[in-house]
């Protein structure tokens, strides 16, 4: 029974290393892998030009990206002096409150009533979805039920780059929520919302999206317990592994009409604000596939920074990562 | 020997109608594909919400898409009554001339000397780049060598995201050009800038960088000669084939420690405008690898709807498409 067990977690820490194992080596100067990931941030520190102290918003770079580029401006400016932006006013809107650590990227940005999202019109899925979460805001609301919404295709997204019900039907794929149903309960329109089939993905149904992913989202959603403010970016991944020629291959399923991707992987990447202000970062990688009920979360952890290179984003860049208390659990004063 | 080249001819034809055939389903309502591409075309014009008059252009989205949308507002401005934008005023940016007809994308922008690109930071590729030709600026400069140019990193781009020249050594493929060195000969400043590594992707050598797709590049060169204005966007595709269980797949190769994809695929979407103001388009997909010197590069040309469906992208949408004369030569005004 344990050594079931055991080997299960083990095929799973293989399966999220191999998976998110090509993330660490730019940051190898040795040009081998580690067997301690968290010896990339280490290796990190010693960089010079490395944005180990963050970098440059992502929301900030519009105006830069227009003029010509000749400096690498986007690693130059040092976070660490610039401070943590403060909570939003009551009164300002939403979606300051929820984007108030950075954009992760600017591709075709739509902001809903309570959560924010990046399409990417190539695989006709989001980039990545952004929530703020606390107390209040997930507080069970029985006037709401997830029964009554429905979901719709975005007809903001143009027609050439949007998805459709269709395409999920007989695919053998749920439409998995990215920015989930029951963070969003504060009443019927926020959470039919979360509905639109822009904030959904082809995920596996049993074991991964009724399961082991859902049990993610309520892990999250628990997190308003701990911390005064949660903020959860979610998207998918679509990871190389070895083919048979032992190069390296990026392969997912596309479905339906619109040849919808179907991602290999989702992340989650976590930032919890306690009472005392002190930030917390934990992030995870999940592959799209049944994962044994007895499989711990804690399993699916990852340095924050290889779901950056692996998914193209930056995560939180308006706080400097040795701003954070506790990275996936661990004290990172040794930074 | 004319029998073998039909052979070949027909192969080229399969696969760039299978390669880009992913695309034209959306337009059909009948459900099968038809044996006339073109007939997309036509079908197009019978659906309404379907933008045949051009969308609204990507590079005037982004304050729209940071307020809540609730319209298909994309999709619900015709361009047929606002006219072709005219050139820029002498003295007016580069930047205005290369991107007169409207951005691909918005995903970011780099703007150089002589042309526009836009970067996938998940790839480590460009989305596309931007190029403007005119008999003048491609015309042949002793006083410019391109064996005086050297490939470099581009450092605007955030090193998570970056290639570097050591990710394509031993891969057995080319730093391959997307806006190619040909077209930028005013000075050795011009040159050198395309051979930043954002602008490079993964080509096959021999018969497709060194052969065909050069042959490609030269065409272009030479449209100059028969329009005032050529506007040339360029690059890679990522297209699904059927897999052997009958679904489709996207597979791609990644090289290097940075993981940059090797593209299925090339594309170039052109747009001639001729002395009287009259606009021709012509649309190419090209298969990333070997393809025999005897094949026509007219048996590239595709639909150009086809290419804005499997990149993500919408080509010169400040054109409506029945404001064009021709598109791959052929007269448009059924539409």
């Amino acid at each position: 029974m344990w050594s079931n067990r055991f080997i299960q977690l083990s095929k799973y820490a293989v399966v999220s290393t191999m998976a998110i194992g090509v993330g660490y080596r730019i940051g190898q100067s040795n040009g081998h892998e580690s067997a301690d990931p968290w010896s990339v941030l280490k290796d990190l520190k010693a960089k010079p030009g490395l944005p180990i102290f963050g970098s440059v918003s992502a929301a900030t770079a519009i105006s830069r990206d227009l003029a010509p580029v000749q400096t690498p401006a986007e690693v130059a400016i040092p976070q660490k002096d610039v401070g943590i932006p403060s909570e939003p006013l009551p009164g300002q809107s939403r979606i300051m409150e929820i984007m108030r650590f950075g954009f992760p990227g600017l591709d075709n940005i739509r902001s809903h009533r309570d959560y924010v999202v990046s399409y990417d019109r190539r695989s006709r899925l989001a980039h990545w979805v952004f929530e703020h979460l606390t107390r209040e805001s997930v507080k069970r609301n029985d006037q709401v039920d997830r029964q009554k919404s429905e979901f719709k295709e975005d007809l903001s997204i143009h027609p050439f780059f949007r998805s459709s019900n269709q395409d999920y039907k007989y695919s053998g794929f749920d439409r998995g929520h990215l920015a989930a149903a029951g963070n969003h309960r504060q009443n019927q329109d926020v959470c039919n919302e979360t509905f639109l089939l822009s904030n959904m993905a082809p995920q596996v149904g049993v074991g991964f999206n009724r399961d082991k992913w859902e049990h993610l989202e309520r892990y999250v959603r628990n997190l308003t317990k701990l911390y005064r403010n949660v903020y959860v970016c979610t998207g998918p991944l679509y990871l190389p592994k070895p083919g048979p020629d032992g190069k390296n291959y990026v392969r997912y399923q596309v479905i339906g009409a619109n040849n919808v991707a179907v991602p290999t992987h989702f992340f989650k990447v976590i930032v919890g604000e306690m009472e005392n202000r002190d930030l917390e970062m934990e992030a995870y990688v999940l592959p799209n596939e049944a994962i044994p009920d007895d499989v711990p979360l804690a399993s699916f952890q990852v340095p924050p920074d290889s779901v950056e290179r692996a998914a193209g984003l930056l995560f939180f860049d308006r706080i400097a990562r040795n701003q954070l208390k506790k990275i996936n659990g661990k004290k990172i004063g040794w930074l």
